[in-house]
């Protein structure tokens, strides 16, 4: 078995952003040699998320638009969160609809993926360093 | 270290549907002759979901109502991803509330699920050919 | 390749509680010697949630509060589901925000976090004794 491990580091000048990564990704998993396999990819960062959906902007406006209805950032004070002296109450609520992590197969070398399949960093409390985990296993 | 992959397609004639894939993935383990390992089951399409829960159809109603309220399918215009033609944005949202993908441990050649698990298929933008994506490692 | 299982038992007094598991995870990495691989920590009920976020009590209020907003538990008919003669119609739905699973990375036979990521068990609904799988592999 063999496995690789990674990290990806972003700087996300914005409170809330999407970064397309799956080139980051697909090339770690040339990296590794593996085959056969899965790749974990995961923020390791509690308000951020890496997730799988379409690279297409006015989509992403539609994401923004919906996560602040669900979880809006303001005012502050709605969140027992921010007590602590945060302002990121909302983005811990964001990250759980759109998620911490995906697996993907790997399959002869390459991420094993539909058409329109691709990995994003879903930022929702930037303006400093955070990063995601790439780790893979397999053959 | 063994690896399987197979993909289940899908034609569903409405635009929402549960889909129980239980058997199937079941079948794949029992071909993958893995006794050891895990499966990921993935939507290869980012307009459908994979999910665990239960086969009860007044709960699959309950989640029909709830993601119509939590992301309207009309009016169309409501998304700034339909202006390039589509009218699946609210697909979008949905699955991301519903997830891409499930991981599930594979025991003694066998799903290891709780005595309700099941796993669907969740499609909501149907009326035409889709997959799923079974990857399978252990030993 | 290593392979290790392990249940974890809860007997949560409450209908909804988060409890913080790592503990008992990174107990599961050390015992099976696995020193590169994956963890996949899961729900084996389908109304409770494994997911990872901050153990911080204020964010906690916060998903509560959020959870009963997005799927009140009452009144109980509002859900289809409850016509079986459950009330845990809610349960169903909170469980889909907060996610069935997580899968960690092992990294030289420790869990691979970033600096506030903490798993935690959440319970939808309890007063019963309930279940987590840990399945482990790797080398």
């Amino acid at each position: 078995m063999k496995s690789f491990r990674k990290e990806l580091w972003f700087h996300i000048r914005h409170r809330r952003e999407f970064i397309n990564i799956t080139q980051e990704v697909e090339t770690c998993v040339r990296e590794s040699g593996v085959q056969e396999g899965l790749v974990l990819c995961n923020a390791m960062h509690i308000t951020a998320s890496v997730f799988i959906n379409d690279d297409e902007s006015g989509l992403h406006q539609d994401y923004e638009k919906w996560l602040e209805q669900l979880a809006p950032h303001e005012p502050i004070s709605h969140y027992q969160h921010n007590l602590t002296g945060e302002d990121n109450g909302d983005a811990h609520l964001k990250r759980q609809i759109m998620g911490r992590e995906v697996v993907v197969a790997i399959t002869a070398g390459r991420l094993d993926f539909g058409p329109w399949e691709q990995i994003f960093y879903g930022e929702f409390d930037g303006r400093r360093k955070k990063r995601v985990l790439v780790k893979i296993i397999g053959q």
